[in-house]
């Protein structure tokens, strides 16, 4: 945990002993009364922490000095083709912890529908996986998170800023190579398929909707490894 | 399993019935005799496998055509402070994926010592991890792995092609950022500190070595999300 990250309501609370937050705080950073350390909310400023007192039930009182400003978010927009969901979180988080602004979850035509039926979207499991991807970056914002059934739903929808660049990962039926694309005031929305990609008539439908098809390059990357590698090079315009 | 690996001396040899390549052709790609594959060998060609008999053991004959050379290697070299072994696992996948020809994993001083007690190494299980990366993108060759005891020792044995691009990746204390630095002739390396980053004394030491020290932004990225999003940068120079 490089910030400790509290959410609105739990501000003024003491944090309960067993509180991974406390357990962090305590036994991994060895911090005691008077000890400041990196603190933020969820949606909110940054700035530092510091306990105050350890009360009888171990539960710690801390107080907060929050002055900064959340980092700013990449202008990107990732839209993905639900992975497995082993994948999803990792995806998230990663996502979260590069500062993405939105991620579609969209069902595409060679996806395995089954992959859809995962829990982690409400049960928590999301919001966590997005919260530690923040937390790396020592950031108190995260991303956007939607769900689509389709790609045809999610381009219907166009839930992408106005005149944003528009970007499909196609390293099957490429009409040029990923570079740096992006500018920092100009948003980017990237597509990225399903293990086994687009098929013809999703092709059609990011055409006509208007996105460029963009290689990573011959190799066929993971779904977490090629949304990383393609948010870095939209990123760095 | 997007292509099927053998090693050389396995050629020849029947699949034994419980070898998960076979229960992959046989019930993931329902695949039966007569049936054609992804196939390759391991540091070799690719091209194509044939299933010639199930065997009554349940073992499997095959017969391969391989005349495709295996994919071009990206012309980068990754040295990477030791992360975390369940990390080492996934950034070996990740950059056999992505097709860097070495990776060094390398102690650092703000790394954790412990770390580089992993049994990976000698368990096979660095192989394993590499392997899995290769067949994700069809490729047949693995990177280069090695290991260094200090940052000192790296640079040193020098391990580069002489003329290779240095860059250290520093998002506390940069020279300037990360943008497309390679070019298809030039070999680069990329030097990633571990999860604290580089102490002073390791900043001189590259410096005095080369390096020239680059920011991937201002967020603190896990291990192997940096090294995805400095290799993609660096490869599409």
């Amino acid at each position: 945990m490089n910030l400790i990250l509290f959410e609105e309501y739990e501000c003024g609370l003491p944090l309960p002993k067993r509180d991974p937050r406390a357990v962090h705080l305590l036994k991994v950073l060895h911090k005691t009364v008077g000890d400041y350390f990196d603190a933020g909310v969820l949606g909110g400023q940054r700035g530092l922490g510091r306990i105050e007192r350890v009360n009888s039930d171990g539960s710690i009182e801390v107080s907060l000095d929050l002055r900064e400003e959340p980092l700013p978010r990449l202008l990107i927009r990732l839209a993905v083709g639900f992975p497995r969901p082993i994948q999803v979180r990792r995806l998230l988080r990663d996502m979260a912890n590069m500062g993405v602004e939105a991620i579609d979850l969209v069902g595409t035509e060679l996806g395995e529908k089954s992959y859809r039926d995962t829990t982690l979207l409400t049960d928590g499991g999301a919001r966590e996986a997005l919260i530690e991807g923040a937390v790396q970056a020592r950031d108190t914002l995260l991303p956007v998170l939607a769900v689509y059934p389709s790609l045809g739903a999610w381009l219907a929808a166009r839930p992408w800023h106005s005149g944003a660049l528009l970007i499909a990962a196609d390293n099957v039926r490429p009409a040029g190579i990923f570079s740096r694309l992006a500018s920092e005031t100009r948003a980017v929305v990237i597509a990225v398929g399903s293990e086994r990609g687009w098929s013809e008539q999703e092709r059609e439908q990011l055409e006509s909707a208007g996105f460029t098809r963009l290689s990573l390059g011959k190799r066929a990357l993971r779904t977490e490894t090629a949304c990383v590698a393609a948010v870095a090079l939209a990123a760095q315009g």
